[in-house]
């Protein structure tokens, strides 16, 4: 690993602690990923990085920020990059999916908060995170309690702007987030200078619609009888989707697919016949989160699609191409992300229905409703989802968990007895 | 008591479970109400009240029902009942505040949900609620994500309508709060067939504004130096003030009201001088629940304030009487309600500046922020309110608490040391 150390110091980060952090992640990886056979010849790149997940992408951050760019860190799939990106600036993703940054959340925010959000606000305030030292702003939404609250705290640190995400997918309320899609387009010309123009605006949604359609065709890939990716390495491209120049993960990614079409031609699996099919839902599994995918491919079963944030709901469904005025690019632009089902609309029977399409799609023997503890909105509607994919016949077993390794065993118990309970192929 | 028993029935309530709560809370209010000295004599109509909180007032609301009127219960002081009564029908809360709903709500809710929305939903579900039974059509909101998420599953078992309150408090938020009220209105006038008027909701609005008249009254009253009012006694007319007759209440509020004046000329005091005063913040006490009122009225102290929805947020403002069509009206409605400070806004500015100003008015020793278990919105606020409180000289104490008794004990230790440590008068 190159030595960012200078980096890390010019941007104030607190080193002494974050050197914890990066003797621990290279082990974590190893074991999670390195450890599997078979893997893709292209999973090289993604291995790279993150390997270097602290200094190569916040190096050319810093890079960009010396050359006039803006760089503006988010935390949620309802924020539209595609602005970002036409104002000639660019969006990043922030730390959040390690208990190493779980306490010093837990010195400003209630213990019984979802682990994502004490460690995206942990990173910040122990400044153990590269993404939360160089955003210039934040962009955060108004998506759950907790991060609502929790921007009062961040903003305190930093500039934010809160983008009010409607509860409802009326039609007011898709001209709302319209609405609220403009407001942000000023805010980020005014913080950049420049101006979001109808072509710069159809070049970023051209930009990432591309980043969608590579995900999807890995997604398209997981379909297949013989699976050509471990679950485990789908979801870290996933999670480096949100910190990666898109264009280039785009091209990386596809050349990834060209492989896995190939293993699909060739019938390459990177598991034995009659592996049990996993669809995971739920909560969002932030880098480096990898727990559960763990657990479940080492108790004999392969995850083959994530109804997550880190998932299908990050890339299903592209934004319009063809409007040419801002103003309807920015109605394209909210058609688009108000068709994303999160548990923070209600009702949000659409995302019963993703799941249910989504698990025949993939031909799933069965479904692992996962949630971060203290997320009130995932486990309320665990209820219902559950619930509705029994009636329909789909094995489901819900799991309550957070970063802590305290369950580890638990769950390892409780996930291989649904895997051996669930039908045989 | 008179014998309900047989209207119980007829609402199919579960009777043999609703007869362990009759028994236990005429003891619960002997022991925190009758044994308190010297009380106002009015308070006996709010002992009557209370001695038949599931039958006086239900069963005039079967009478009105009987006579075609239409009863919406609510849950939340963002709903604005002069609508529902503009349209000849009733509001009503809805049962809430005790630990023997609980279980009832954790057999479809997550156990990290906060005890105000598992015993709503329980008290539902398990037949125990006579307001539950009666109610045509529950009116939600989405003021918080357990809140939001609840509705889905109570709404499978009765009409329920949910008005999409906006996150901020920008003009164009107290605008789309004026449509949510103008969808109301439609759904109200559809399933009473009732048009609201301008007039009649003219007169509603002045009813209601007539019931803040007199709590705000009766608040006037417990900033004298002599106390002529106990906390409990004023929290339980708080409570009461969610289901009573909107203009009885206020007669006999005001009717209490000319006693506490008149205690106030006369130097009459419920406590012995140098009782501490204490202010009380955080999340609504539903009845019974009395817990936190009784520790901390029993540990030497008097609590003068609530700065809650089952207190100041409740009547503070009026809705400007002097509009005359419905549009304004309803404009006028927006305005009001919009301006309560609850934790669900964000920023949330406006209930520091609240509490300090209430502190103040009612000269106290210090305040107690209070939390509802899992309650995410309070218990994140409570970090910038306790270091807001701080920094302007206010001793302040945070507590968590649940509808049990297991944290009783505990609780009367640390009130205890912290009444013993603000100043003395």
């Amino acid at each position: 690993m190159a030595d960012y150390r200078k980096m890390w110091e010019s941007l104030g980060m607190d080193l002494e602690t974050h050197d914890q952090l990066c003797e621990v992640l290279p082990q974590a990886f190893g074991d999670v990923f390195l450890s599997q056979e078979n893997r893709p010849e292209a999973m090289d790149y993604y291995n790279f990085v993150i390997a270097e997940i602290h200094g190569v992408r916040p190096q050319e951050l810093i890079k960009a920020q010396e050359e006039g760019k803006k760089v503006f860190g988010t935390f949620c799939v309802y924020v539209p990059d595609e602005l970002i990106f036409a104002a000639n600036a660019i969006a990043t993703g922030l730390c959040g999916g390690s208990q190493f940054w779980v306490p010093g959340g837990e010195k400003v925010l209630p213990t019984n908060t979802c682990p994502l959000i004490k460690a995206s606000v942990g990173a910040r305030l122990d400044r153990t995170c590269p993404f939360f030292r160089i955003a210039d702003m934040y962009i955060g939404e108004t998506t759950c309690d907790g991060k609502k609250k929790a921007w009062e705290i961040l903003g305190e640190d930093v500039p934010v702007h809160v983008m009010d995400l409607p509860q409802m997918k009326r039609e007011k309320d898709i001209k709302a987030w319209a609405e609220e899609i403009k407001e942000l387009k000023k805010v980020i010309e005014e913080f950049t200078g420049n101006k979001v123009t109808a072509e710069s605006l159809n070049e970023s949604i051209k930009l990432i619609n591309n980043k969608r359609k590579a995900l999807s065709r890995l997604y398209e890939c997981r379909k297949a009888d013989k699976v050509p990716i471990s679950g485990r390495d789908a979801l870290v491209i996933s999670q480096i989707a949100f910190y990666d120049d898109p264009a280039r993960f785009t091209q990386m990614t596809n050349k990834l697919c060209d492989e896995l079409e190939q293993r699909i031609k060739d019938g390459v699996s990177v598991v034995k016949e009659g592996t049990k099919r996993i669809l995971l839902t739920g909560t969002p599994l932030a880098v480096p989160n990898w727990k559960l995918h763990n657990i479940i491919e080492t108790s004999g079963a392969v995850v083959v699609c994530e109804e997550m944030c880190t998932g299908t709901r990050y890339f299903e469904n592209l934004v319009d191409e063809t409007k040419t005025t801002v103003d309807e690019q920015i109605d394209a632009l909210a058609n688009r992300y108000m068709g994303i089902n999160c548990a923070c609309f209600t009702p949000n029977t659409g995302r019963i229905d993703d799941i249910i399409r989504l698990a025949k799609e993939y031909k799933v023997d069965g479904v692992i409703d996962v949630n971060l503890k203290f997320c009130s909105l995932y486990d309320v509607e665990g209820y219902t989802v559950e619930r509705a994919l029994k009636e329909a016949g789909i094995p489901v077993m819900g799991i309550e968990t957070d970063y802590t390794d305290n369950d580890a065993e638990q769950l390892r118990t409780r996930i291989g007895a649904f895997i051996e309970m669930i039908g045989t192929k």
